[in-house]
């Protein structure tokens, strides 16, 4: 297979010299603003990745590939919407910089482009990609909605949690890995393999920015440290801290989480995350869900020379660091 | 071939045992609410009518036929966002009812939805049934773009509005007679002719919303009469109008237009409109268009007996009397 890097150049390739400009202009200028800004690029990577590991050739996988990158994209923009979140990847997002209309029908715009991107593959294998597509996007509309709807609840439990993310981002990168594979022609039993160890590493990828957001580095993450905190986010340390903490804790934690000094805040509630063992838990969790996504890999039909190229990268997608 | 009614009760078939409520509920009501007002289906209709008139099996088109419906329903409800619309067919619109975000995701879940109906298309001829709705929705979205544009344009002319109206509106029905077309197997001439026809036709058919909206019959028409006047619409009859106007009727007109009783503004644009004969003029181009489209129709190879049973309901498409 071809090495990480050779298949992050061929990303960069793919990617760096589109053009999305056409008319009307204020339509494509956002779109353009959107899908020059790079962002890792992740799931392109992911699929180009899991075709060349069943080897595959390539060009089977790359508008798929793309495809699914402009459909990731449409779903920031619409979700910095309903997030009202003004900034993305360090600028300002669509709807700040243009309107709220404009972001929503250059979203809307981009959904077409990803079809047009999807459709462009090999009819023996459009149909399977299409329904995995679709049954993709239709389950990230239900994740943000899942997610919007915790920001108006009390309390959720982890259980729902781990649902929502499941939904919100570990089902794109598990068809992404699967796109790959299905272009491969890789075996049903290796599709479905792939596709749940994408589950598993797309859960412990959201986990981790979880944990990261409380004890990471802030240069390394490249966010604020503690603004899930400072946002009253319920994530998976949130809800396992409520879930561990006995009466008197709880009411601390009820007490810090209504704080509106934001740096006495994040530090009150690290505090209780320490005490609670909340990192310890954390990176539990993500070890177990590792552990079984290479139990599932390790099943899957690829060379033992294969399986170790990828693992480094898995290792450091994981810990965040790709 | 069906008859009309046939077909119109087939369409009726096609929607009014469907079910599209799912999890999360707050997700799926909004779209099983704006699915289930009904409105004209007259889209998913005339793909019936075409695959009919062509010969073929209405199952072929079936799934494309839902898939665009579905697809229309969904950028009114997008729409109705952008354009600040608080009603939709006697209701209120789903970003009232229910509020932007819930109307934002609900769409793009709609959007999904539309994609799983065509997607179901025969393989003999999903991918060219795939260019044509993905063409078609990209040229829809920017059809919106120019609209919006038009808004806060002072002025425009009477050539990029119809160019507007045909992105916005014709694509979308030539389309759904094309999707017949190639469900039918027809010849490429046919299907290009076809959707051309559908081009004028849709043209004609959005310039008769503009006439019936200053000279219509309210119970008729479904609308209160002069809304486009009082909104300040840029329709064909306000540009026909200005294109018209010696100086002085142009300054009569732009102090028409800026009356604040809408009563009084809607009567004083009228009489302007009439002694500008902007009522004939209306009339004429949307006979004209008809015109081209029969002779379009004429060349078409079907038989002259179903031609004769489609012409009656193509009049009362473009009298808007379906």
């Amino acid at each position: 297979m071809h090495s990480i890097p050779q298949l992050q150049d061929k990303v960069s390739e793919l990617f760096d010299t589109r053009n999305y400009l056409s008319t009307p202009n204020e339509l494509y200028e956002p779109i353009q603003y959107t899908l020059s800004q790079g962002g890792k690029r992740l799931r392109p990577l992911l699929s180009l990745i899991s075709c060349s590991m069943f080897g595959g050739n390539l060009s089977e996988v790359e508008n798929a590939a793309i495809g699914l990158e402009i459909f990731h994209n449409f779903t920031l923009l619409h979700d910095d919407i309903m997030d009202q979140s003004p900034m993305r990847r360090g600028m300002p997002s669509v709807y700040t910089k243009w309107d709220t209309n404009t972001a929503i029908l250059s979203g809307d715009t981009m959904f077409v482009l990803a079809y047009d991107y999807v459709i462009k593959t090999n009819p023996e294998i459009l149909y399977n990609t299409l329904v995995l597509f679709n049954q993709t996007a239709r389950e990230v509309c239900e994740g943000q909605q899942y997610d919007m709807n915790f920001e108006n609840l009390l309390h959720t439990n982890i259980e729902e949690y781990m649902e929502m993310i499941r939904l919100k981002t570990a089902v794109l990168i598990a068809a992404a890995l699967k796109m790959g594979a299905l272009a491969a022609r890789a075996s049903q039993y290796d599709q479905d393999a792939i596709y749940d160890f994408g589950i598993l590493i797309g859960i412990a990828f959201q986990l981790r920015d979880d944990f990261l957001d409380a004890f990471g580095n802030q240069a390394v993450f490249g966010k604020p440290i503690g603004n899930d905190i400072v946002t009253n986010k319920k994530t998976f340390l949130y809800l396992k801290a409520f879930e561990k903490a006995n009466p008197a804790q709880k009411n601390q934690l009820i007490q810090a989480f209504a704080m509106t000094d934001s740096q006495q805040k994040v530090k009150q509630v690290l505090e209780i995350y320490e005490s609670l063992q909340i990192r310890h838990e954390t990176d539990n969790i993500i070890l177990e869900l590792h552990r079984q996504a290479l139990e599932i890999l390790n099943k899957i039909n690829i060379s033992q020379e294969n399986r170790n190229s990828i693992l480094p990268f898995l290792h450091k997608l994981v810990g965040r660091e790709v």
